[in-house]
């Protein structure tokens, strides 16, 4: 392996292992028969074996090394540092602590569950002190003696730092504070949905939702999961969603939310398929897109009209009236779960768990005292208590499978999104009127342009930058929050 | 790796990342997206490349030649005799020929789906002539100067030769011609089920009789799919079915036949999961699983006198009596598809392939003069003219995608099914009562005990004559089929 083209031939078998142990994942999330789970931990542990074999591989480095980026082009040259970077960080952490880690949050996460279920986090105490033990470790094997938190951070969004995220944390808080108050606090309160909504006819309209917002079911389909989620990239991006009867905003949302990641996926040129420009550049900017579809379309005053009409054919006479829909979609509501949170309030819950893990990772908090600190911590940010341990620091599973400096990237990508949409509105003229026809055509189009067919071609803050004609920043989402949420509380 | 623990947790992976690319197929096959064929292609041929090196490994090599047998245990020794198998096999075929017939195969399949789509099979022929070609050069290579067509079947059944084949179905061809003849020229024939009958519905039932032949839905799952297939090992074994609403007994004898490879994975011992040991030994003896599921059970007097009691609750009243119920499941009719052919008639369609692609191995058939030996034949031993080229020699799949050997393992599954229902008819009394309440457990765990808890343990041979005390012979199958079919037509 001594040109780029053989390299490239090399890493396109790579990425093709790497999209069979995805469809893995998909498989036990959505089919797989329940008393398979030990002979597929056993298939994916061979999986993710002969993967980190590949991208550790000496002829790799050795390639890497000889390969001189100023023959190529600006493809060829983003494939080389996207290649360099994984080589990289895998080689950087030993097998041993690498294999260590990997058994350890496979059994962190059984015991997550279970001490969720049972609402003791002493339960779960002992092993996440051990995984935040070897985290900090593998932290410090790629930190190469810079920022602990840093150098988890960059896995999910590259280039981005604590310190960064922090201002942006900063310049927020106080307005969405302040929003949050306010519109708790305002004497107009839009009316809550109820009703029963039958999961069969919630389902074909999630399918419809999915299509309207641009995801192709040639190369993907809608299944139904426990949490929804997107899955692989290229010829075949698979999503899932779930039904709750009393409440089908969940559907919707999430299935939108889910097309938003998937269209990404779709949407990268195909002359990147199977190379490593040929996926979501970070996990922030495939927040924006998954977050600009659910809430600046989604659940924007001209989708809502169109939805509610929909949901009427659907679904018959609803207790909300056309007038009161755009308002029900969007009521703030008081709850301890971040993945339910409202527009206003979802950020908040981030903050929280970026500070936590922060201070985990620096050594700064210890395990023992977590709970206690989410807790005292929520009372502080939300006014109210946590009454047990399944609402408050054991709701989310990223830290029983090592997902330390995840948590930020969903606020990054409601930042990236507030800046992609006052680009697009600037360049888009009377988008509410498609969007009460349902008709998001020119948004995702625009998305799909500046933004998704460029997969991992630029760094994530250039392409955000490019796509909008200026540099990211948090004002345009609190701008627009403000704006919105003023019109529905009469503020 | 130089003991056999190390040996088999290296084999233990190999075998997990089989499973995997098994499962990719089942995917293709019932839930992949229609147009993510082209990356699916790519994700295959990586999986193929990834277990051709560790199972052509020099390492692997090294501890097969240095671990001695004298000192492991039956199961051990039974292992290295099939990982030997496995890799002297592999290790004989040149990698370049080995990816030449890959890419051929995988050009031939779709070549062939459009010929056989156009009936034509001169459109097929160039392909098949490389194919053939190719075929016989791998031949030579296995073969080491012995019979190439023997060299081919000992993929599909260890031991086994074309010779010892050729005396089979001499044995068979008189007395099952002579049956045909009986049946068809009888003064009584046997009402054909008519009506309409709901996919749905006979989805439910499909599942039903699954359950009744002692499948494990926890380590399974029934789909829909084209042809009809099982697929896996272990944990997690996947059957698949069809329906036809004017054809019920096609979704229920396709869900049954699979139903008995199914089991067949399922039911061997959990001590060989994810080992040589842990399949079924040969496609011969698989296939006597699935037909004695499928015929002498599932098509026996009692069985289908509880089936058409369930049908009729099902789907109501039918045109078929409780009395002529038997006949109608059973009746033999004339045709051109070997995968739709009766008990009967079965085993002629395997020898007109069985003889022909002998001798396109062989060297004695010229490609060019392919479907002109078929149809000649087909007439000789059918006593009608093959219409069109999809009735006739471009009928099956199995030469396009390389398996030439293949065929005769289907009538030697009949033959061994036939041995063991004589014998297990000789252990278990009063089974057609058992049958007629729908209870197949006395005669399935018979089968699981003698056949299919062993995997790969014995030979197929060896396997069969323990299983039933006497030696494999045809007589036990043609004594059945005159017995049942005198009763069915008077004769």
């Amino acid at each position: 392996m001594k040109t780029y083209d053989e390299l490239m031939a090399y890493q396109r078998r790579t990425e093709a292992l790497a999209e069979v142990a995805g469809r893995l994942n998909w498989d036990q999330e959505t089919q797989m028969p329940e008393a398979a789970a030990p002979q597929r931990a056993e298939e994916i542990g061979a999986m993710e074996e002969v993967l980190h074999a590949r991208r550790t591989a000496p002829e790799l480095g050795a390639a890497l090394a000889a390969i001189e980026d100023d023959s190529l082009d600006q493809v060829g040259r983003a494939n080389m540092r996207l290649i360099r970077r994984q080589y990289a960080r895998t080689t950087r952490v030993p097998v041993d602590l690498a294999a260590a880690l990997a058994r350890l949050t496979s059994r962190a996460q059984g015991q997550w569950a279970e001490a969720r279920a049972a609402d003791d986090f002493a339960a779960f105490r002992p092993v996440l002190e051990e995984l935040v033990a070897l985290k900090r470790e593998q932290a410090a094997a790629l930190a190469d003696g810079g920022d602990l938190y840093d150098a988890l951070l960059d896995d999910y969004e590259p280039g981005a730092s604590g310190a960064q995220l922090q201002e942006m944390f900063d310049a927020m808080r106080p307005r969405l504070v302040a929003l949050r108050d306010a519109c708790l606090g305002a004497a107009h309160q839009p009316e809550a949905l109820s009703g029963i909504f039958p999961a069969q006819k919630q389902m074909k309209l999630a399918r419809e939702l999915a299509r309207s917002f641009g995801y192709d079911f040639k190369h993907g389909r809608l299944d139904k999961a426990v949490h929804p989620f997107s899955s692989g990239s290229g010829l075949d991006v698979r999503i899932t969603t779930r039904t709750s009867e009393s409440d089908p905003f969940n559907c919707f949302y999430s299935t939108i939310h889910e097309t938003g990641h998937a269209c990404y996926e779709q949407n990268i040129s195909r002359a990147y398929l199977l190379t490593p420009l040929g996926h979501g550049v970070s996990m922030g900017v495939h927040e924006s897109q998954s977050r600009i579809y659910e809430n600046q379309l989604g659940r924007s005053r001209g989708f809502t009209t169109w939805l509610h009409r929909r949901m009427q054919e659907v679904f018959g006479e609803m207790n909300v009236s056309a007038g009161g829909f755009f308002g029900a979609v969007n009521k703030l509501h008081k709850g301890y779960i971040r993945t339910e949170a409202d527009e206003v309030q979802y950020n908040l819950h981030v903050m929280l768990r970026f500070d936590l893990e922060r201070q985990l990772i620096a050594g700064t908090l210890a395990v023992a005292d977590l709970e206690e600190a989410w807790n005292s911590r929520f009372e502080a940010d939300f006014g109210y208590e946590v009454d047990k341990a399944s609402n408050g620091c054991l709701q989310d599973v990223h830290w029983a499978v090592g997902l330390f400096g995840y948590f930020p990237t969903y606020s990054l990508g409601n930042v990236y999104s507030g800046c992609l949409f006052k680009a697009m509105e600037g360049d888009l003229k009377a988008l509410e009127a498609d969007l009460e026809q349902g008709d998001t055509s020119r948004a995702t189009t625009w998305l799909g342009e500046r933004v998704q067919r460029h997969g991992g071609l630029y760094e994530p803050g250039e392409l955000i930058e490019k796509a909008c004609g200026f540099a990211p920043e948090v004002a345009p989402l609190l701008e627009y929050l403000e704006a919105k949420f003023a019109r529905i509380y009469r503020l």
